[in-house]
């Protein structure tokens, strides 16, 4: 029979982090996770604990490691972990997250995005003990019956009442029908996992309540619901979301993951430091607190994050070196990861800022230059239609502005 | 190749009795309509067209029969009616045609109903050339993904702006979120069916409409839809229903609907004339008229109407009958359809009251004999406790009140 730790030491680790709109339901959630790991304890047996994520991109980012990282913890504990793949869910959308509808998804395009998915998330869960699985396997089974039988657990006020949902509702905006479907999909995937515990970000928790709702009908046990904050994107405001564009990807080069999160605005520092990285509390609150001083600088604050979080996903070394990158970049010296562009042949400098990706079009390289923001081995150019980049088997470094570098390698 | 009646002549018989909330609508399904019957003269090919009855009970009654009426006239032009049963969609039950939500009832529940529906059903359509179909074919056959892809053409806010859901929103009420789904199957009901023309109530429009949109989002022709005014009940003002009570049901005995008709109140009269009797329009013009210069007694306008529609269901003859049977009933004779009690052996009066339905309680029963109620073969009973109804081979009149008869028949 396998050992847990003493429940006291599980809740300790458990219940770091989590956060609820209002202080009963977290009483509620404390006494019946504690009930289930004392049960737990008794029976030998793992709690079974999932949490869902949609496959809308093949990349995961810093914002799906919050939860990975408490599913982390329920595995260390001895406990069952399900990283449920959204690949039916992801084909609605969920419209929790946003304030207008998102595009639906087909099949094919979730299944070829859980395959990146998955092998991201074995970077913070243990590859030997997660169970994976893909909630097309049942909801796209359920009929029409099955459906009604869902839905008719829930009133329309219900759904309204949410902060998304009315926001849109006060402003005129088109909420599809569809959209409400989404808690019905989880709540059913609750019922089918059999699961003790769900958790998810604060804004999840209406979703995660709907399984306890129907696990209730069905006469089962409801599942205790655990929601921990939503990690903001690079704007610094909106939940960190691929479809928005302000994410920070786990599987980014070093040195852009170390860029974004030294521009990250300086009030995230703190919701970033508790969320993501493995400092204790009492570093960070030693940390803000000498920023507030005036003690610390932001940038070094923020220097200290970016190399932090680049460490767990990539490891020290190359963290170091992103760091000595980001150095060198600001100094004009293009950094070791800096994009390659291989050169067989003569070519127009407008051309080939264009064909590298370096700027969107012929028509900007040419007013760059005009304006002495390019630079070719560090002299500017001044001269951008008649310049010519000659292949002569060395290496080139093509800058714009202070960031944006290229080394353009002849392939003689 | 059929030979179909000239279009106007059509256009006159199919638009009678047309009701719709604005007259743009009408302007748009008239057109449709022409233009459907000029390409069916032409092609040879019947339109097809249906209307949906939700087996809630096993009977129909009068409402049912004014789209039934409509779908006639269809078949003696020509084209084809299709009488659905909506053994899926009276699952769920329709939430338009009333201000709360209804229980759900079982596949089976709903095909047993269907049996006793469709043989009354024919007794306005012709028989030989209904075709009979069950919604539970394709709608019990429709996966989540499907549901989806009908829910994901509405809003929520095209749903909370019909009446019925707008009422019970502002007053608070719970709306389920499964009383949505009925217009999504209707739809798909159109889609299944391959529509020229569905008909309806005109509270079925949103329903009807949900059609439209599903063919025009399918790259099908929308149906045309005709919408008809609603038979009020016996109450005359709600919906006729069985679930109001407020019915008359085409099956009840002769005696039975003559008596209600004749007890509607005196507004229906005209509602009444113009959505269930064969009468043309001037004569009930020419009716109602009368009545509001006094001209002609209300009761007695009703007596007309009340022997119309039993000749319509039963016959002349029974119609006359049940006539005669009701002035007899007001003058205290049984009439000849009063319901029968047997008797084997001695009885208390107040359990045979109460035994034979004729009231509710023997409470009841004693209240009404100390009231002087009650008469037994003419004769008013004072001492209701004691009186004790003996066997005589013969019968026994009981009366309570003015038209509550029982034949009380020994069987020795």
């Amino acid at each position: 029979m396998p050992e847990f730790p003493p429940v006291d030491e599980q809740m300790a680790i458990l219940m770091r982090g989590v956060e609820f709109g209002d202080d009963q339901t977290r009483t509620n959630m404390e006494a019946e996770l504690r009930l289930r790991i004392e049960e737990s304890r008794e029976s030998g047996r793992p709690m079974r604990v999932y949490c869902g994520f949609d496959p809308t991109s093949s990349d995961l980012h810093l914002g799906h490691t919050v939860p990975l990282r408490k599913l982390r913890q329920f595995q260390e504990l001895g406990h069952t972990v399900i990283f449920l793949i959204g690949t039916f869910t992801g084909t609605i959308g969920d419209p929790s997250d946003k304030e207008s509808a998102r595009t639906q998804q087909s099949l094919e395009e979730a299944m070829d995005n859980a395959r990146g998915f998955t092998q991201q998330a074995h970077r913070v869960l243990d590859r030997e003990k997660t169970v994976i699985d893909y909630n097309h396997r049942w909801l796209g089974e359920l009929d029409f019956g099955g459906v009604i039988r869902l839905a008719s657990h829930f009133t329309v006020q219900q759904f309204l009442a949410r902060d998304n949902f009315s926001n849109r509702h006060a402003k005129g905006e088109p909420i599809w029908l569809h959209e409400f479907f989404y808690a019905l999909m989880q709540g059913y995937d609750a019922i089918m996992l059999d699961t003790d515990v769900q958790i998810g970000g604060t804004d999840q928790l209406f979703n995660l309540m709907a399984g306890r709702t129907l696990m209730s009908a069905r006469g089962m046990r409801p599942q205790v619901v655990l929601t921990f904050p939503i990690l903001v994107g690079t704007d610094g405001h909106m939940r960190m979301s691929k479809s928005t564009g302000n994410h920070i990807g786990i599987d980014e080069a070093p040195g852009v993951i170390f860029t974004k999160v030294v521009n990250l605005p300086d009030h995230t520092f703190q919701n970033f430091s508790e969320l993501v990285t493995r400092w204790s509390q009492e570093e960070i609150d030693g940390m803000v607190a000498q920023m507030d001083s005036g003690e610390l600088e932001p940038q070094a604050a923020k220097r200290a994050l970016a190399k932090e979080i680049v460490s767990i996903f990539h490891g020290e070394k190359r963290a170091e070196q992103a760091a000595v990158d980001a150095v060198r970049m600001h100094e004009g010296a293009a950094p070791s990861d800096a994009p390659q562009f291989r050169l067989s042949e003569e070519m127009n400098l407008l051309e080939l800022m264009s064909a590298s990706g370096l700027v969107r079009s012929k028509g900007e390289a040419r007013r760059l230059i005009q304006q002495g923001g390019v630079r070719l081995n560090g002299e500017a150019v001044s001269d951008g239609v008649l310049t010519l980049v000659e292949p002569n088997g060395g290496e080139s470094i093509l800058q714009v502005g202070k960031k944006r570098f290229l080394r353009v390698v002849s392939t003689e």
